[in-house]
């Protein structure tokens, strides 16, 4: 079975996000009322698996091996329904 | 009010994504079932508004001002339940 995922991978806390600093100069400069921007990736990718917890299970391999690094990211991984 | 939002940035179905090809054939080298890797961003931040409609608003118009390429990249705007 085909099942699409979304792999949301994120800076960790204590991580410096220079890009999220100055597109939030950039949006109060623009007249926004906003804070603490930060820039993370959505990965969306399709996994063949026997069910869904062997898809998720696959997913949360590529984001700790692949799609993430340990160090400076967190993620998260969910199953779209189709 | 502060509320947290989150504005996911996605390439247009039509849209080459370089990026998102080459991580798909990274992980099929690696043994995994997957195809159609996408890669976007999923931008957090937080913003002042009277209420939630207006925050979720001023998403709206950043990420159709700054935070998306309307020509080439979709987006959706969600407030982060607190």
């Amino acid at each position: 079975m085909t099942f699409d995922l979304i792999v949301n991978v994120a800076w960790k806390e204590e991580i410096l996000d220079p890009a999220g600093q100055s597109t939030t100069k950039v949006l109060q400069q623009m007249g926004y009322a906003v804070d603490n921007v930060r820039i993370g990736k959505q990965i969306r990718l399709q996994v063949e698996a026997q069910d869904q917890d062997r898809a998720l299970e696959a997913g949360r391999e590529m984001a700790k091996r692949l799609l993430a690094n340990p160090v400076m990211e967190t993620y998260t991984v969910q199953v779209v329904e189709a």
